[in-house]
């Protein structure tokens, strides 16, 4: 197989479909979403039996227990499949939305229209739902899509393409306008990242391998989500019970998710009044602790165990039930501490301080700051975009979580009667 | 000289100082544009002299009268620079602009603030004044900046760099929130465009050659402007007195912009009653014609010269007295022309119909969409947005005329009052 020409066939078809997907109205594309839900319902031996080769051969090539739990297709996560879809095509159209439209001295009318971004190609690992949950929300923004998901996946990718071809034809839609890559071949990773005629977006969805790689070879903008190393700050002006709450919720809530926190800085003031009790709770949670000197101190007095925090762990994203922990001098040795060691991804003070508040809003130059709240709010459906492709850790573009219009751009429109430039 | 150091050292130097930007509020900004227009007018000696030595070494190197023309700095042009630096003080200031700022079922309230995004890396080419509007932007926006012009303008930007300077440090800003690279050692823009770790973001302002260099290069994301190649369409519904006003304009207005007709799209049924009056007027002008063989035989028809458009002609930004013109059946073939040909600047549908003119704004995938308006008025000024840093031709964060909210990003801020995940 020539892979070179085959990306490239999938790309022309890609931005042929994207044409059409642009201007298909809103009730057509809610219901070739439906239609999709329909066929994954009526499909569910077809799916449950390709995922059950790609099961076989995962435990066939070792893959481990955490890998082999992703790519599992249970009923459940079929049902999940189909209400994300629902829900997707519940959600407004983004497309078409005018805004801002003002009159100008010179009498022309001017405001900008909101557009898709044409063709978006995602790259991501085993999970397969997020086959159906990439294509519904490339779908519902008017775009095309062009999807390449992990091989260890292929069966079940391949099982769900064949339901999308279904609901977008019976929606008189392209069944182009989703195209699942057919092949295992590493190489349709560095080509679809390449293809800037006909793609105008990559979004990786991966570890920070597979991201880095991406971001390096493409010659398309990437919307990219690197770490998520977040902090909460507990000021010497917090509530304790609220510092105490979101600190233990911001760690314990899930460890392996991104906007997990996986640093914690107390003010000195305060730190021996807050940690004892934190340290206490996250013991019980089986939550390792690594601290500053300072830190450990306290924790020790209060017989918890804490060991040293290196450099190495201001800068971990462990994605696991273990927490850096520094006392600080104040707001402003925090803010040092996150532009120094933050990944940018969220960061959050608890404070009853005006002043203070709201300079780390103003100040922290994170995707998500907070005041008062949990780390683990940032996320799409916690901030109403009704579903995330992503987090974006860029400032370029989309910052934060990327719902429905990170997938749009919008172009200025004019109106006139006959003006001209004089 | 290290020039890989030396750039490397503008880049800290520019991010320390981008973050005293960001958190610096808008009557300092202000302070220092005003103090950069008081400079340059006290300095206008220096400047009249450091040009004429730009100027000298020109002409010693046989530059042609164009570019000549461009490199000098007359009074007007300081004049223009100062007034340039008061119309960006008196705008609004976009960071710190929080929006759709809403309460979520959780109980959080979830918003969005406009932030800085950081430094701003601008390459650009031999009209010195750039430096000035360059920098104006990028501080009011919150950002650092680091310029590089072309050789030829060195010394008439390094003087300028020395007013920015002292404005800068009137305010009590940092000189380095504006850094003019010193060298003409022509590694400073590969440099430049890798420096990920300091630079957010490139914008390169100048020939196509560059540009596109750059794009190959930068390892950061880049707002680049391609071409301008923008058209006209006029329906068979059109009101021919708008189109043929609209038609003129649009080519005559000025010939060396990218906003500038390029080709002229006429449709079948008009096509006689408003082609021979604008072939007319066009050689009146001196404007060459290159035509379809329909639009050929009318213009002959008519006493005028009209040579054979090639394939090349359709695909032409001339930036001369120079017109395609073709003659199409309607609107869906003028459609396709421009999907085929345009590289989505900006184009213009003439047309009373309200369907067609409604199908062409929401179809036609370009950066500026207009009806019944000269593509002239696809500029910054004109828009609204008080000044431009540049056209984006992108799709991704910023299309069409880029001002101040095109040098930001925006972050989401969430507050609560002790809320966590349950």
């Amino acid at each position: 197989m020539d892979i070179k020409a085959y990306m490239q066939s999938l790309g022309i078809s890609a931005r042929a479909a994207g044409r059409v997907m642009a201007r298909s109205d809103s009730g057509v594309k809610n219901k070739a979403l439906l239609a999709i839900a329909g066929a994954l319902d009526e499909d569910r031996a077809l799916l449950a039996s390709a995922n059950g080769r790609d099961m076989d051969n995962g435990r066939s090539n070792d893959l481990d227990a955490a890998l082999l739990d992703r790519l599992e297709l249970t009923p459940a996560r079929i049902d999940g499949m189909i209400e994300g879809l629902r829900q997707v095509a519940a959600l407004a159209d983004p497309v078409g939305e005018v805004t801002a439209m003002n009159y100008r001295p010179s009498g022309i009318q001017v405001g900008k229209m909101r557009v898709p971004l044409g063709v978006i190609g995602i790259i991501y690992e085993s999970r397969p739902n997020v086959t159906v949950e990439a294509a519904s929300l490339c779908l519902k923004s008017g775009n095309a899509a062009i999807l390449r998901g992990g091989s260890e996946s292929i069966h079940s990718n391949q099982a769900i393409a064949g339901c999308i071809r279904k609901g977008l034809a019976a929606a008189g839609l392209p069944d182009t306008a989703v195209q699942v890559v057919e092949t295992t071949d590493r190489g349709a990773v560095g080509e679809l990242v390449t293809l800037s005629d006909y793609v105008d977006v990559i979004v990786p969805r991966g570890g920070k391998g597979l991201i880095e790689r991406i971001s390096r070879e493409a010659t398309i903008p990437v919307i990219k989500h690197l770490d998520g190393v977040c902090h909460v700050y507990i000021d010497d002006k917090a509530d304790l019970e609220k510092a105490f709450n979101i600190a233990f919720n911001a760690k314990t809530h899930r460890y392996g998710v991104c906007n997990a926190m996986e640093t914690l800085l107390v003010a000195e003031g305060v730190a021996e009044a807050v940690l004892p009790r934190l340290a206490a709770a996250y013991a019980e949670m089986g939550v390792e602790m690594r601290g500053c000197e300072q830190s450990r101190a306290i924790i020790a007095a209060s017989k918890q165990a804490c060991s040293a925090a290196s450099e190495d762990d201001w800068l971990a994203e462990y994605l696991a039930p273990i927490l850096a922990i520094r006392v600080v001098a104040d707001m402003d040795a925090a803010m040092d501490h996150i532009e120094k060691y933050s990944s940018r991804h969220t960061e959050a003070i608890v404070t009853e301080d005006y002043t203070r508040g709201r300079r780390f809003l103003n100040e922290v130059d994170s995707s998500s700051v907070m005041i008062n709240a949990s780390t683990r709010f940032a996320d799409g459906f916690e901030y109403g975009l009704g579903a995330e492709i992503g987090i974006s850790t860029d400032k370029i573009h989309a910052r934060g979580p990327v719902g429905l219009e990170g997938l749009t751009s919008q172009k200025y429109i004019v109106l006139g009667d006959g003006h001209i430039r004089e």
